[in-house]
Parts: structure tokens; C-alpha cells; sequence
């Protein structure tokens, strides 16, 4: 089977990992830049992973979406406080039967897509690693690095779709899963994403220093345990266990700095809408009150007015 | 009638407000100082007040409690975290029959008191307050003023003294009002203290910083409504219409730093018990959950084991 072309948009720590390992894997990738666009052009992507480190260089660079060519997958790992812009870019770079992997926190963007695609086309897969970009066009995987993913309905052209990436991906050295469940695989990762993204900001620390606190822990504890609750409410059947292992896991991670808190800290916009407001808004219309949930969004809310004031 | 001599333990910006107040009106009054004693004792108490400005030149000072004579009355302004040394220093400075005004935040002081002393000796009170020590025995009172005090329990003697000592406080041009409720007036305050001095530190603002934030405010009274459940629930009748009161008081109350978020600037121990872990399990204990009072507390919590780490 030939190697499917991917259009990659937004190439930084999770778009720029994935779409690096596949394009020396052999693939056709395409990349959309914004403030890396020169520098990447210049010295191509410069990758530390515990996959192994690698430069790749001279790939396909675009600063703007309208000039990349069709592809048959597009993989979206841009921030979801820039979806207003999505629509748009994937129609430049979704060629006809091509298919769209929105690699996203948070929840609602595959029902968002589905309004302006067909919904055949749109997958949605979450990252479970650790991965920062620290300089133009140099990404650091320090830890994990799995990608679950599957289509936003279990209809047979995409779940075809999935298995075909999934594929390719593992070829790549990727640790790809497919799954069937993308509603349990999103909740999986709100269990996480929710505490340590938000209190991460909140507290102003990162994984380590919050674990390493008896009473962080126990806010966090509290926290998951809200998500779990609202994830099994809604359908999302996840078992009692994942909420210690969700902790013991950060116990056991690299110190690490969340995306939100490296976000907040540069003073850019938060996720809050897809990673707060649309779970919470979720749990409320399946009967779930999640208050401290509600109270961590309510503070970033604060914080994120202060920072942009 | 004879004007009472007081003693005061904890003269910073409530105990001294209070106690220079008293001592300009010609009561025989006694400060208990620490930091301050050696500037104190040369150079008098400054305090700048609403109710007019003035200098106490040549106030009896001490360093040790165990110095200082037999009063009528000890005003007790020590902050809760020093509550160890309380009774030791009342055996000192309460005559034969004299009593104590413990003019402390958060719950359980005179219980706790009521242990070491007859419990009609003891009384309590709040202060509707703003103030703050500036400097070196030099305190600005910049907003409010009134004290609130009454009995720990409704006993005849108890409430005899408090009428004497709220005659002697009206007298010195204290904003002084008796109250045979006095679990009542403690609640009345914790829906100030809880929010305010939590968030302060949680939220590292002041008071007209969190006013101005819609995200702030939603929370702030998210929590001034759980303070209102539980102390209806514990017996304090507040009307509900107190929730907004206490939200718009603030609105139009000078720009002030809380005592809490001044004692976690200055990496003093914040008075957690008394306003936080006492509350919550006494409404606990009255069958009332507080989710985000509690997540502030775990909050406030993290920080302080960072600032003492």
C-alpha cells in the first residue's frame, strides 16, 4: 500500500514530533510553521526524543496554509484557542476522501469539525507524553509518547481510516493505538489534563513540586475523582483505578511543565474552553456538579484576565 | 464608676488600634509587644486613623507577659497561630475576677480557653476592620472600625462585663456594639475572612484586584455562600441577603491587603485552623459540605508548606 501523504498543522511539541518521525520514516509531510517558518526552512527540525535523537532537514515548510498541498491525512496540532482558524486551513489541505486527525485536548472539536466536514473524515486521537519545544524548530520528548486515537463515530470507512494510520505510525516508531472509544480516550486524558494542567498554573508548579505535596495531592485526588465521575456519567466507562494511577504515573513522570502553564507563563491564551468550560458544561447536562473543577476554572479565569490586562 | 484597666496582648494593628484608643481616654492600659517593644517604648504609638490621628507618647510597654500587672481586662490581638502561649500569658495579666476579650479570626478560641479559665471570664469578639501595621508602632487604620463582642455563652456576669467594657469602648470613640450572640458575629465575619483573606493569597490580589473580576467575583461569592449554609446550619441566623452585602461592602471598601496575605508575604504562618479547618468541620460535623472553602484551604495549604520549605 503506498505511503499516505500528511499535511502537519501546527509543528511544535506534539504536530513537529509526530510529523518528523514519519517524514524519516519516508512519508511526504508537509509542514505549516508560524514563528519557526525561517528558522526551520534555514536548519530543518532538530528532534531530542527518547525515541531517539535526530535532525531533519530541508522538509516541506509552509507560514501559510492556503499554499500546502492536498494531503490525504492532515494532522492538527495546533492550540484549540486557534480553531476559528481550522476550518479554512483544512479545506487547503484535506485533498478529496482525505481525512483529518485532530490531535487535541479537551473536548468538542471533532462535533465542532463535523459542522463544515463530513464526519467519515474526522478522527481525533489524544497524546499521552511529554514533550516541550525549547527553541525554533527543537522539540524535547522527555517522557512517554503514546497516541491514542479513533474515529469521532464508530462507522467502518474511518475505523478503515484509523487502522491504516495507526499502522504507518508503528512503522514510523511511533507508540500508535487505535481505539474504537474516542469519547473514553478524551475523558482518559481529562483526567489528567484538568488537574495538572490547571493546577500547574494555579499553583504555579510544576508535576514534581505538586507531587511531591500532601496537600496537593489531595486536591488533585479530589479533582480526578470529579472528572471520573463526570467521564462515567456521560458514558465514558473508565475503572475506579485510573484515578490513583493517574497520580502515581505523574509520581513516577520526569518533572515536567505543562502546556498551559508554559502557555500562561509566555502570556498566551489558555485552553480553558476545551479542557474547563465544555467537560464541565458535559457533566452539568449528564447531572454531575464537578465544584472544585468549576473552582480551578473559575481562578484561571482570574489569572488569564490578569495576564492579558 | 471606676474606669477598668486593660492589658493587651498582641498590639499590632488591632490590639494597638484599640489599646492607644483606650489609653488616650484615660484608661490605665498595658501593651504586650515583641518586635516593636524597643521603638514602642522610646518612641510611643503612631496611629493613623479615620476616627483622627494621634501620638501615644510614653505607653506602659513590656516584652513578657509574665512582667506585665493584673488588669481588669486583656484585649487578646495575638494571632490564633500563637494560641500555645495564651494561657500562660492570661494568668498573668487577668486579676481575681477580671476577664479577657479574645479579638481573634475564625472559630473555637474561647472554647478552647474555657478549658484553662471560668468560661463567664471569657468573651469574644470581631473586628469589622480595615488596619494595618505600617511600620515600627506605627498603624494605619484605614477603613470600618467596629467591634463586636459579646459573651461565649449568654450567662448574666458575662454579659454585665460586656456591657461595662462596650460603655468604656464607646467612650474612647471606639465604634463598640455588644452582642448576645456571638457564634453568630463569628460567622458573620468568617463570610468575609474566608473568601477575602483565602483568596488574597490564593489569588496573590488585593481586595479591589479580585473585585474588578467578574471570575473572581462568581467565585467569591461561590464560597461566601457555602460560609452562609453552614453557619445556618451550625445555629448563626444571617439572612441570605448578607451573601451580596458582603460582596458589595468590598466593592466600595479602600484597596486592602488581608492580614492573611500580608502574613504570607512576610512568610508568617497563616491562620489556618482557626479560619479554615475549624469551620469546615464544624459544618461537617452539621451535615454541610463546603467543596471550594475546602479546595481553598488545600490551596492555602501548598502554599504555605512552599513559603516554609
Amino acid at each position: 500500500m503506498k505511503k499516505q501523504s500528511y499535511a502537519v498543522l501546527g509543528s511544535g511539541a506534539v504536530g513537529g514530533l509526530y510529523g518528523a518521525m514519519l517524514a524519516k520514516s519516508g512519508h511526504d509531510v508537509h509542514f505549516l510553521l508560524r514563528s519557526d517558518f525561517d528558522h526551520v526552512r534555514r536548519f530543518g527540525f532538530r528532534i531530542e526524543s527518547r525515541w531517539g535523537d535526530f535532525t531533519l532537514e530541508s522538509p516541506n515548510v509552509y507560514s501559510d496554509a492556503a499554499e500546502m498541498p492536498a494531503c490525504d491525512v492532515t494532522l492538527v496540532g495546533l492550540k484549540t484557542v486557534q480553531n476559528n482558524l481550522l476550518p479554512s486551513m483544512l479545506r487547503s489541505t484535506m485533498r478529496d476522501g482525505g481525512s483529518a486527525l485532530v490531535l487535541q485536548n479537551g473536548l468538542g472539536v471533532e462535533a465542532d469539525l463535523s459542522e463544515h466536514f463530513q464526519v467519515n473524515r474526522i478522527l481525533g486521537g489524544c497524546c499521552f507524553l511529554c514533550s516541550n519545544k525549547v527553541g525554533p524548530g527543537h522539540i524535547k520528548h522527555i517522557d512517554y509518547g503514546r497516541i491514542v486515537f479513533g474515529p469521532s463515530e464508530r462507522l467502518d470507512e474511518p475505523l478503515r481510516l484509523a487502522k491504516q494510520i495507526e499502522s504507518e505510525f508503528v512503522a514510523a516508531g511511533i507508540e500508535a493505538q487505535m481505539s474504537e472509544d474516542l469519547i473514553l480516550v478524551r475523558w482518559r486524558k481529562l483526567m489528567w489534563n484538568i488537574p495538572f494542567n490547571g493546577l500547574s498554573v494555579a499553583l504555579d508548579a510544576s508535576t514534581d513540586k505538586m507531587i511531591a505535596s500532601d496537600a496537593a495531592v489531595s486536591l488533585i485526588r479530589d479533582i480526578i475523582t470529579e472528572v471520573h465521575t463526570a467521564a462515567n456519567a456521560v458514558g465514558a466507562k473508565i475503572g475506579e483505578e485510573w484515578i490513583e494511577k493517574t497520580i502515581d504515573h505523574t509520581r513516577t513522570m520526569v518533572p515536567y511543565d505543562s502546556s498551559m502553564r508554559l502557555d500562561y507563563l509566555a502570556g498566551r491564551k489558555m485552553e480553558l474552553d476545551a479542557i474547563f468550560r465544555r467537560p464541565i458544561a458535559a457533566a452539568k447536562e449528564a447531572g454531575v456538579a464537578m465544584p472544585k473543577t468549576e473552582m480551578l476554572l473559575q481562578v484561571l479565569s482570574f489569572m488569564d484576565r490578569s495576564s492579558s490586562s
